[in-house]
């Protein structure tokens, strides 16, 4: 997507260089500083540190790691056990991300079918970029899927602007182009559909007030900031026609595994009869569990994410220490809303209810590996 | 209540220069700042951008706002216009606060009564220090009526610690002394109970992390401040017995007003079969309306109050700016919890469901001056 008019995704790899390279995340929207990743362990840090986030670019950046840890220093060659173990260490680093563990594997069950190590080298290079190419497919299919959703609500309203809630960030920079949740509003705003788009500013770590603005800013999109706790009384009022988020998993029966306060915006949209969408690739699914709340673990991060908050203070990216010094704080990153709460899924092959049938009716050619739950 | 061993409450008359002073909440925790309030212009001030704020404490400060009047400089004696007008500026403060209207018409009325003017400024200090003392019975009243909801948890838990969760601050920074919401919970304590509680921090301006939290460390009470999202998962998964909130306005019906979020957290309590409780004093039913979505109007704040995070940074007390610079925001600043998501009242006089019946057979001698819902 463009930044100042220059196209941009937020992970690539240079040229010079061969290295992979990423938007640090955790300083827009103030700064754009670019990072590259030069090792297994860099690429560890990216993700539990947040400088890359977002399930499609979380599963981007597993399946470039494996590319990574055959390039980085000190390197084993095309030793498997030096690869398989490398590629553990890449999946620990977050628990909820169901594209992580999708990416990591793909690319390393291609890589393991080369002995040669120049060409394990080719191979997962080329499986990671087929990777990210499809996922940007699969995104502009998003887009195209829940078009017809706003443009329906457009037409009902007789083109006044659709309000659009969003949580968190699922736009481009969480994905490779256009985003889950937010394709569709780009692909509507392309259509020429007036839409408004209300950011959750999605605390602790404000994705949706740094980011999703940020995206919507340069991409020219109307948007207002709000805190987390406005979207319930907004929905009261008919200030919402449609809430759209992404997911991080998502279980074959509906389960939706996705920033943590997603689920008080689904009982929101559901008490006021609001239809509640959850945009995803098929990579996002787990097919293996149906029970989110049971099976789903949740991370816990460091309670400083909420304690202090960052944003731009005399020109300097600042954090501030917000409770007391000595008061503890508890980080649930993710919560889960079950499948009763959600209207449909917007993917890459359609739109589907949120009932184990209707998934698997999309989807006919993803068999479970394990039932779990 | 205590702070650091020393006796305090968030308003009081200066015994040197009779003038009333507050606790300048803004800057908590942080800083312990005393404010004079010297005018109708500063108390209009300290409500606006609430140095003050929590229902009972600005019943209290508009109920002594009505003597800074008649003893600020410049003022015009035993003149009812004049009174009269200057009260119509205090009550036009805060648009959701119940008993500001209240505390300033009480004074108001009362000082009416008195022609000579040194018995009008005497009569109107005495009215508002009987508001005062009254709010801080109420508060101890509340606590002594939540005491037993606590206590059967407790039982039923065998002594395990029973988890609240609240929402904002109804502590005695908001009231006088005890507080509202949090009375229950300082009883308890008080009581030998084992509490935790759940401290939401309250977006935009953070009452839950900053004042409730401080609070509670203060008294020596075990809390975790947690973001205002994650009251749902935490919820779902058995980590939460009780939830107990304050009000700024509660109708008849039993529909409350209460800090943005609120509803959210009513949602969650209500799917999860928890019990949500809000606390308040008579003071703040609104007698006059039923339907709270319709009739309570909802106060929209400055959006810099959702744009800059105030914090300590490097030992000052500092404002971040978190989205970029040219994305706009909204600040509904109170929701609406329906009366159907509440499982009780905590008042002065006990505890009832939340139906019009059950209220007002609670308070039979209430009446309503006019039905506008």
């Amino acid at each position: 997507m463009k930044v100042d008019g220059k196209d941009m995704r937020p992970i690539w790899v240079d040229a010079a260089s061969e290295m992979v390279q990423v938007i640090d995340q955790r300083f827009l929207p103030h700064k754009l500083i670019i990072k590259s990743l030069n090792s297994v362990d860099d690429t560890i840090h990216a993700i539990k540190e947040m400088v890359v986030r977002g399930a499609p670019l979380i599963g981007a950046a597993g399946a470039l790691g494996v590319y990574i840890s055959l390039v980085q220093e000190n390197n084993k060659g095309a030793d498997n056990d030096y690869l398989i173990s490398e590629c553990r260490r890449l999946k620990d680093a977050r628990p909820t991300a169901m594209n992580l563990f999708w990416g990591v594997d793909r690319v390393l069950s291609v890589a393991l079918t080369h002995e040669n190590y120049g060409a394990r080298v080719k191979a997962a290079l080329d499986e990671a970029f087929k990777i990210v190419e499809e996922e940007a497919v699969n995104c502009q299919k998003i887009g195209e899927y829940g078009l017809p959703i706003i443009e329906e609500i457009s037409k009902r309203k007789k083109g006044e602007p659709v309000n659009i809630l969003t949580h968190c960030n699922a736009g481009w920079l969480a994905c490779i182009e256009y985003g889950t949740a937010m394709a569709p509003m780009y692909t509507a705003v392309d259509n020429h559909i007036d839409i408004h788009v209300w950011v959750d500013e999605t605390r602790p770590l404000n994705q949706g007030s740094r980011l999703t603005a940020w995206e919507l800013g340069k991409h020219g999109v109307r948007h207002t900031v709000i805190t987390d706790n406005a979207g319930g009384h907004i929905m009261q009022h008919g200030m919402v026609d449609i809430v759209i988020v992404g997911t991080d998993r998502t279980t074959r029966a509906g389960d939706v595994a996705n920033k943590i306060g997603t689920y008080l915006k689904a009982l929101a949209a559901k008490d006021n009869n609001i239809p509640f969408y959850v945009a995803l690739p098929s990579s996002t699914f787990d097919w293996d569990i149906t029970d989110g709340i049971a099976n789903i673990p949740i991370e816990e991060r460091d309670p400083d994410e909420i304690r202090y908050i960052q944003g731009l203070c005399n020109g300097k990216v600042e954090k501030v220490l917000v409770p007391p010094e000595t008061s503890n704080a508890a980080n649930h990153a993710f919560d889960v809303t079950p499948a009763r709460l959600v209207t449909g899924f917007i993917t890459e092959r359609g739109v589907c209810r949120a009932t184990e049938s209707d998934i698997m009716s999309l989807f006919p050619d993803k068999k479970s590996g394990k039932k779990t739950g």
